[in-house]
């Protein structure tokens, strides 16, 4: 495929190397003739994958994965008043088939609620049937009117996981919500990205939700990115939806239920956050090849180091490891750049001066540089790979640490929000905190989870042991 | 999830038995609201994914995998004129983003030429970009107005494999046909589905193709279904989209390119031809689950009957046979009647008697049953299961090919479709072919790979050594 000749901006100018990177790294390509609307190269899918199939296997420990249709009927749609009000602005119809008028238009899924919970009016009949813990990973359609941005505001979102239970009694929804939460951080933990959980205030919630967890992380350009969600439904679905089981005295009742979702926002995340000035920097867990090896080869011997080369290359597979060989006709230079472009953790030079050593050289993708003796190879190159992962969240997490600021004005906060999180106490009102959101121009992001303060709502002036979290967002 | 307590219909009432056993073995859900648009249950599914990652396997040899939008700008899809006659009474048309009309509709992908193929522009340069061999797995959309059955015509197509790749020249995009016959070939092998590669007649061909070659099997009842199809398009696409790459002459040439594609149907052609009154029979390379393992207890020693189903269990597991205990507390019957109604390929009894034995009692899905001793029992059921995997492609292969006939007049024809497959001469006219259709009320799916005869065409008499299959098609 073609090979781009512009150079990658600089990573200060955010915006501007975020859209780059994406194209000269051949992770989407944003010339797709419908705004909002992007495609996965083969190498942005292959990083989809890696990063997906560790979701997947979270997940498929206590979920079992399902496919629910992607047109839904209006009047299904429409059941649930409040939901649909948080989503009928940003839904596509389809109007037609072929030449002809439908008589029922059919929405593009925005997210799955309402394709799902009529079945589950139907699967759930007792107490036998719960918990019961669905999810799927499709296409989901909004109609942006805003910006829109690759990974991160999409017209289609090819990667969304969703997850659907439903339990007999609040509490064990509530306590799903708890489970759901460790699952996702246990999963951004994976991917070396730091993350706040917020509560969000009422007014931000998933429509229908009784209350709506988020995971909040912070780019580069102190700009808040929703990265994940956790709902707790209560049983306002289950009324719409007629959802019901049978309890151990013989009475229906209503089912409670949760939903939670990622999205390829989870990419954004990891490419936004750790790449640099030359390029990708994938954290080992969502690397595809996550060790390059290169041959280092001068007039004579090329064929000793290429041999050198290919045992490596085995050895480390062998562990598990995802190495490549590039033995192409490439200058090492070039290579060099190629593969730090595509975020490839480690790089391993290997020339006759190295063999002589019985050793080889490997390059950290930020640029740390150290000979390694074939004595253990694999295992030394495994531990280096989960230092530089716990690295990598620890650089991302100590800038995220360092841009919350405790703010105990408006005015400082909205100085705040232009590089990071302003936190600020909170009395609780929603006028006070739709005051913050007025004049800061920032976005209440809500009760970050295992924060309190004990200082006075910068609005009114009541004392309180809430706090909030105010940023730009996405 | 609910019981159902219906019986299933017997299997020679095939279409009623088919849909019945999709509901009772939790394939698909057909409640869904909408017509022709199905529910994958979290079994089914898992069937689904089973089949669709050995698929994967095979395409990644040589192939990437990547994501092209959903939605297709009207204006790309009508480029190729031939193309969308083909498809415009079946697409679905986005007409609405939120209450706004939008200004240029919007085409849910019917298949994804005219969605790649701008793509394509834009990335092949040069003769380095060839071949580019590129496949997604996607949800696709038909408007179907005839009769919907699940997995088989379906208005929304969770499982679209389809391939596309471009060549320098015509005979390079000749060979990748071959070589995605053999890659399809090797898929249904082992998925034990027996086929026949019919080269389409012209007017059956792919909308835009030179030539279509497609993999037709033949169910229970004598309909015939196509299961895979293999396009050699040519430089038809290429004009249009204007995709070219500069030869070692530095001159522009057209690409040449081919797309192939396998949907659900593979899965709809397992469940139909190995299934049996008692519900699925999956091969085991099909299946989820590949032994069960059911606890034969009387009275008294229980806890040591378990101990051995649970050291069997690990044993199997350890050497990669996919193998679960079902330890509930059902009867054994029960037992028995769910797990057949899943189509699982082996069940493993384990009582006292057998552990007095040192032995298991092996029942294949087929009623076969053998006592078979501890001592090397994972090989000694990998080795089952593969007889078990080639029997039943045997049987299903002697049914489809018992159901070949040779017909020489019309009416012979028309008289052998409503069981099988109708072989006839042809001169190679399509008036003639076309006169077969009319009289016999079937379809005319090309001349069979591999296959020549002597005869004289049916319908005007000319001596040909050209033969065709005809049939009634799904």
């Amino acid at each position: 495929m073609e090979e781009e000749s512009k150079s990658l901006p600089p990573k200060d100018n955010f915006s501007e190397w975020y859209n780059e990177l994406l194209m000269m790294a051949q992770v989407m390509d944003v010339r797709y003739p419908i705004k909002g609307i992007y495609v996965w190269y083969p190498f942005g899918f292959s990083i989809r994958k890696k990063v997906y199939n560790m979701l997947r296997a979270l997940m498929d420990v206590d979920h079992q994965e399902c496919y629910f249709p992607m047109l839904i009927p209006k009047p299904e749609l429409l059941k649930e008043s409040e939901h649909i009000k948080g989503f009928e602005d940003e839904v596509y119809w389809v109007t037609h088939g072929g030449l002809s008028p439908l008589e029922i238009p059919l929405a593009l899924r925005p997210t799955s609620e309402t394709a799902i919970y009529p079945m589950y009016k139907l699967w759930i009949r007792s107490h036998a049937d719960l918990p019961l813990k669905l999810y799927q990973i499709v296409n989901t359609f909004r109609y942006e009117t805003k910006q829109t941005r690759p990974l991160i505001r999409l017209r289609e979102i090819t990667s969304f996981k969703e997850a659907h239970t439903a339990h007999a009694t609040w509490e064990d929804a509530e306590k799903q919500v708890h489970e759901a939460m460790d699952l996702y951080s246990d999963f951004f933990t994976k991917l070396s990205v730091p993350f706040v959980i917020n509560k969000r205030p009422d007014w931000d919630k998933f429509p229908g939700a009784d209350y709506t967890m988020a995971f909040d992380t912070l780019m580069p350009n102190g700009r808040s990115l929703q990265i994940g969600t956790v709902h707790h439904l209560g049983t306002k679905f289950a009324k719409t939806y007629d959802i019901t089981y049978e309890d151990d005295k013989g009475e229906r009742q209503y089912v409670n239920q949760t939903c939670y979702g990622i999205s390829e926002r989870c990419i954004a995340a990891v490419i936004g956050i750790h790449g640099d000035n030359k390029g990708l920097v994938l954290p080992p867990n969502a690397a595809p090849t996550q060790v390059v090896i290169i041959p280092i080869v001068f007039k004579s011997g090329g064929e000793e180091v290429l041999d050198v080369c290919r045992k490596v290359k085995a050895i480390l597979n062998d562990s598990g490891i995802t190495a490549v060989l590039d033995d192409t006709n490439e200058r090492p230079g070039a290579k060099y750049y190629k593969w730090e472009m595509k975020g490839v953790p480690f790089r391993i030079e290997i020339g006759p001066r190295d063999i002589k050593n019985n050793a080889v050289m490997l390059v950290r993708r930020d640029g740390v540089k150290q000979s390694i003796p074939m004595d253990g190879l694999s295992q030394t190159v495994q531990n280096k790979l989960m230092d530089f992962q716990a690295e990598l969240l620890k650089k991302a997490s100590d800038f995220m640490w360092s841009r919350i600021k405790d703010c105990a004005t408006l005015d400082e906060a909205k100085a705040q929000i232009e590089s990071g999180w302003a936190r600020m106490s909170w009395c609780g009102e929603k006028a006070c905190g739709l005051e913050m959101e007025n004049v800061t121009g920032g976005k209440l992001l809500g009760e970050p989870k295992g924060m309190t303060g004990s200082g006075t709502c910068p609005v009114c002036g009541k004392p309180s042991d809430k706090v909030v979290l105010v940023a730009k967002s996405y």
